[in-house]
């Protein structure tokens, strides 16, 4: 069968929306912008929540719902956020429609609002102006608060989890006593996303700070996790923010210090996205679609039947029935796909495309064998297991996915991360592709000029730095920080 | 301490509105009309969602994610959905603001949307559009996609969980190759909500049919439970739709049929929502707050130590230790209070105001005796119990308690349930408050003479009818069918 799939050197972005369309996963609705998250992808998001609520709840921090609408002024209120938020955003002017003249459905012009309400961009300004009822003393802190919702931010350039209008997140937003007690708390959400990368998703991230050109509108830091997608692009995958007593001013939000004097609370937020879904495909998928690590995969192990006569399907069946109950008494979810609509080469197809860690088929010959064989949709390596074997193996062969998936994209991460010292070799390195850590001024017309020539952003500034960073890449004046290049979705 | 909860006989409403704010469950925003939803009432709902997800998956639904947005013009494919859904809605009609000369933010007039967008009030017309790409054959048959999300209905009167702008909920849609599969469907997720209300939320309900008049906007049948809440007034707590074939030939979704033939699709969808959480309000809470049946209560038992001394904390600490490891490990979920900013009494307090099933409370004495208080949130009665005793009471306390509420609230609906066949007993009961059975002629002109003459509507159509249902109440003609009708939130 002819591939589906465009091959990833032939050109990436197709092969993206190739990967994207034949998994199963998302696509574009009828509303610009807006995607439609389809099952599969959807149980993927699923499997990302569930971690991160887990991880949530363990550190202490409780969810809650604030409204979808933002009053027009509240974001006028943060001067740096309105900046950044303000720009492109849904905005609310009518609460009713009515049938014209014509029985034509049309907005009632006497149903305007007083004030346009914008669709949440992010909810920092509804939240921090509820806060203000819910603090009042120290006693009252910390407040570790996180939201699941949709979030819109208007975008004419889409790509199907990367960047749409609307998507779907977690963000947290907490309050403090100290400053350092807030820095500490981004730091730890940070530690979270990190291992959620890394353990879960078996993607290797750099992590560190952003530059105050690239931070968020409204943080005093804004600390990042990022990967490294197999075109050679960064991806952001999540971002944590130390926020000061930014929106405690801007929302006049105080409590009673245990010294008993009036203090602005500190804050931090922090966030990832329905993106994740693009960093998973991006970093492990191959030329054949999808390939899913086995902790975030919502079916690790697909059963395909070989069968002529229903006697053997049900021979199969019943030899299959006491390892799918083993595997599933060990955590593993397994599917046995009977399915008479599809031959099992179509099954074959499609649990490759779905990115299934492991396939088991057993046909007639296996049966008089005892044997199975089962395939890894990572190396595609196929191997005949007996049934003495196969309880054990088919978990062994999920943590070996699991840890080669990761090995694999933290050598392809290395190969592309480079050192350099000198121009010539920063652009040759950034055209090619990968993160390339250069010595850096300091300045924003700096950054801003690297970025017009070459549309490489520093991804992030690394918390380790040396002793002498050297000479900034483009002015040759004494750098401040070594920081990590790239061009980035 | 005085009450902060206003009786229930003196002012329910008001009531309601107390053991709202005072359970910590939600409050009013600073937008029109919508909610926050704080902590303890979003872990209602989380607990709400988990066993419905739980349910879906069991019964081979899937979950997915359609956009938020709809175009105007999609609700006006269906003829009834657009009388039902366009007139009370959030219109999107600009995608960006600016600062104007004055530096102030205002709608920026050249962003102006071609075509409105609506703030989904439901999401039938997205998901049928959709569908028409993702339905071919009778194998593409059936499909089981439920969605959790949010959705919006412009309201002017609110009540918090009970009538809000935007609230969240699931909402399942699916799409089947003969009426028969699809009236099957419809009846079977009725069957889980019906469940869900008695087994877990200790809410009985009455179910049937909708009359034309109360029915979705867009279906052929709706069906409904209600829940008769303690002050005689009605909720309508989930309902479940046969749409026949209207979304798919509004949307022009055909499929070819084992015979060969096109043939538009039939079609379910059914919900509920955060009003689930104000049903559980009014069905147990009482004159001191909260009160949460065990199955759905966030947090089942408080631990709360009396003690003088950091010593005397501790030997109750240890004490306790071992009884709620063995309570967590048969899936009690138990929190030991030693918040040193409160006292005990205030505890107490707040734990009933939030309704915590069971409260254990152990002192000086308790430790030399080697007993504890347990107090059961229902009844407010205390028993001393001994510690060979304890790790068992607790568990069946919260049996106890669990099938108590459900014998409480069926008793009071038992009670407050009448079979009239005359117009006088049938306005007394009325104004009384209760479910009020009684003889229909049909018509849609008596449904509405009953309404503006009583405020009552028909709640629901009994699947089972008499072989004579009687007179009808208003017109003396020979009724229909026998009805239950109830004034209703």
């Amino acid at each position: 069968m002819a591939s589906v799939i465009t091959p990833r050197d032939k050109d990436f972005s197709q092969w993206y929306v190739d990967v994207v369309k034949h998994g199963g996963l998302a696509e574009h609705s009828a509303v610009k912008g807006c995607m439609v998250i389809k099952p599969h992808g959807y149980a993927i998001w699923e499997a990302i929540r569930d971690y991160l609520d887990r991880r949530f709840k363990e550190t202490g921090h409780v969810n809650a719902y604030f409204p979808l609408f933002i009053p027009q002024s509240f974001l006028a209120k943060e001067a740096e956020h309105v900046e950044g938020f303000a720009k492109e955003c849904a905005v609310v002017t009518h609460y009713r429609l009515k049938l014209d003249a014509d029985g034509q459905l049309v907005v009632d012009p006497a149903a305007k609002l007083e004030e346009p309400l914008i669709v949440r961009p992010t909810s920092e300004t509804i939240i921090w102006n509820t806060y203000r009822n819910w603090i009042h003393s120290y006693r009252d802190l910390p407040l570790l608060i996180n939201q699941w919702a949709n979030v819109v931010r208007w975008e004419m350039r889409t790509r199907l989890f990367l960047r749409t209008a609307e998507f779907l997140w977690q963000e947290g937003h907490t309050a403090h006593a100290s400053e350092a007690e807030a820095r500490e708390e981004a730091l730890r959400m940070l530690d979270i996303y990190r291992e959620l990368a890394r353990e879960v998703l078996a993607v290797p991230v750099l992590s560190g700070r952003k530059s105050d050109q690239e931070k968020f509108a409204g943080a005093v830091d804004t600390y990042t996790i990022e990967g490294l997608m197999q075109d050679g692009k960064a991806l952001q995958m999540g971002t944590s923010h130390f926020l000061g007593q930014n929106f405690a001013r801007a929302f006049d939000v105080k409590f009673l210090n245990a010294e008993g004097r009036q203090e602005y609370v500190w804050a931090t937020s922090w966030g990832v996205s329905t993106r994740l879904v693009g960093a998973l495909i991006m970093t492990h998928g191959d030329d054949r679609g999808l390939v899913l690590p086995p902790r975030i995969a919502p079916l690790q192990v697909v059963v395909v039947p070989i069968y002529r006569k229903d006697a053997q399907l049900q021979q199969v069946r019943e030899a299959m029935a006491p390892f799918m109950e083993a595997w599933r008494a060990r955590g593993v979810s397994v599917r046995f796909d009977d399915d008479d609509n599809h031959s099992p080469g179509w099954k074959f197809h499609e649990y490759e495309l779905k990115g299934v860690p492991v396939r088991v088929v057993v046909g007639p010959r296996d049966l008089a064998n005892r044997t199975a064989e089962v395939a890894r949709r990572d190396t595609g390596e196929k191997e005949l297991v007996s049934w003495d074997a196969l309880g054990d193996r088919v978990p062994a062969l999920l943590d070996d996915i699991q840890q080669s998936l990761l090995r694999r994209a933290e050598a392809e991460r290395d190969r592309r991360t480079y050192e350099v010292d000198t121009w010539n070799e920063f652009v040759r390195r950034i055209e090619d592709g990968g993160f390339v850590i250069a010595p850096w001024d300091g300045t924003a017309e700096t950054e801003l000029a690297i970025k017009e020539k070459t549309k490489a952003t520093i991804r992030l500034i690394p918390d380790e730095q040396p002793d002498d960073p050297g000479r900034c890449i483009l002015t040759g004046q004494p750098a401040r920080y070594r920081v990590v290049f790239a061009r980035a979705y």
